[in-house]
């Protein structure tokens, strides 16, 4: 059951030689999310062999043109790749217009069904829940109404621990009774907790991307204690009055966010292509949060299975 | 005085892992004129340390995603560098429109004109010339309007032979007549033929783009005598069929043409991306033209000076 994330671009707005613009693509249990889908997402996806037809849910942060100008190309990609499946979209609702208008100026004769998802601005909701992943969407603070995104596992029915199967006879209608969280009451009337007969074998794992955003407090308690956490960092420390200046963030604000956050782990891309090296960047955040990493295009992060006492050692 | 084309892409709709969609950029004496512009444009200029600030004339051959989608992705780009300067832009007329939208939706504050030169389908015309360059427009034959472009340097004004300069004491009024063409009469009443006083030391170069286009014999008399061809070479000759039901051409139609032409050197590109390998399209191609050459992303095609007898020797 991977829950990973590959990084295909992490440069702001004006790609380097070395890095495109932003678009992450997480794969929770072989679905795969794509994250902002900037120019050349396409070609990422094919470098690092990432199979396009996987992907059926898109998430837009935010409608500037370094998050979204892939996307007509890798629609019309889809469509010459004999595309059947409907390609979910969610976004601020300004996208739909223009997407209607280039998919009818660019790609011919579409044979698959491009579905959108109006994201409500501002709010912190529930958008997509397929009975294993959640995302909810994360109000940010930029020039422009901005969306992050939150996925999450979600936690499933609990196991049975394996003796109480036998102590109490149980049978199928009593385990699933106990499974959907109900205490089993013995033939001689005896209430047994479900808490002592059952156990969750694996703990649910979550990614979070922010960005575009400015330094933003409201979002430590909607992202808490996530197992990664994507924050922009557009600028170093020194540029920080720039960073408010244009609704973006410093190395230090995204690892206050991830400390503040109870964040396992911070990862910061979305860098200004002004720096050469964006080592310093690293080494601010770290001063904060220590389990900090700068991104590269092509990296991937993966969150292992996370066990928990199983209750049968 | 460079001439020399650098190819940023040469994969046909779909990209590949090594091959971006079409672009070209010519660097004619320093004026740099993008041809095609398609996703992941302004990736590969900064890969391949291409000065943006000199483009400032893009043409696009047709209005198919694959030779297009860069150009609003550029366009921002240039906006966030500080552009000033004028951009123009030569295509389809129905480009405006959507560059317009797609600019309005995408670019904040625009701080540059965009200056937009309708081609005129199905018509070998002069749509641009400095005085130094002149680009001609060549109808291509698609299963949409598709232009392509021939590129000449203009023949300048003759030298004027240093023995005669002596010879016939030669004001600089003298020199300027018989630059524009005019004999010399000497003092005794002797006419001197201007083309005894005169000779041209370079030779104009030129090349020409022709993507996307099926096998047209009319292109023949407009690229005559060529110094560089691109043609494109979607398929191999197995795929013969294929390529005439899609309006596109194999490695057999470009060698044709480069060899009825009169090319000089013949290269071709625009790959389907089910060739994993392009040497079979080659060694077509060099069957029938010899001086073939298959592109790949990043290469140079320099064309030298060419210098004719200055009658010096």
């Amino acid at each position: 059951m991977t829950f990973s994330v590959t990084v295909l671009g992490s440069s702001s707005a004006l790609p380097t030689s070395t890095r495109f613009p932003s678009a992450h693509v997480l794969n929770a249990h072989e679905r795969l999310f794509l994250i902002d889908c900037a120019e050349g997402t396409q070609v990422q996806l094919r470098r690092m062999r990432i199979r396009m037809s996987k992907i059926n849910h898109i998430f837009i942060s935010h409608l500037h043109g370094d998050h979204v100008l892939g996307l007509i190309g890798l629609i019309s990609t889809f469509n010459l790749m004999g595309r059947k499946a409907d390609l979910h979209i969610f976004a601020h609702k300004e996208l739909e217009k223009n997407l209607l208008f280039n998919i009818d100026f660019y790609v011919d004769e579409m044979q698959y069904k491009v579905v959108f998802h109006p994201i409500t601005p501002r709010k912190h909701q529930v958008i997509y829940d397929d009975g294993k992943i959640v995302v909810e969407s994360l109000p940010l603070k930029h020039r422009v109404s901005s969306t992050g995104f939150l996925f999450r596992e979600k936690r499933q029915l609990p196991n049975i621990r394996r003796e109480v199967i036998e102590k109490y006879s149980l049978s199928l209608a009593n385990i699933a009774a106990i499974k959907n969280g109900e205490d089993f009451i013995s033939p001689n009337g005896d209430v047994i907790a479900n808490s002592i007969l059952t156990f969750h074998s694996l703990e649910p794992r979550s990614y979070a991307y922010c960005s575009d955003t400015a330094y933003s407090e409201k979002l430590i308690s909607l992202i808490r204690n996530v197992d990664l956490l994507y924050h922009e960092a557009t600028f170093a420390n020194a540029e920080e009055k720039l960073a408010k200046q244009t609704g973006h963030s410093t190395s230090v604000n995204a690892a206050m966010i991830a400390k503040k956050s109870g964040a396992k782990k911070l990862i910061i891309g979305h860098f200004s292509s002004r720096y050469k090296s964006v080592e310093p960047l690293l080494i601010e955040a770290r001063a904060i949060f220590e389990n900090s990493f700068t991104v590269e295009d092509g990296d991937v992060f993966d969150i292992p299975l996370k066990r928990l006492d199983s209750g049968l050692e």
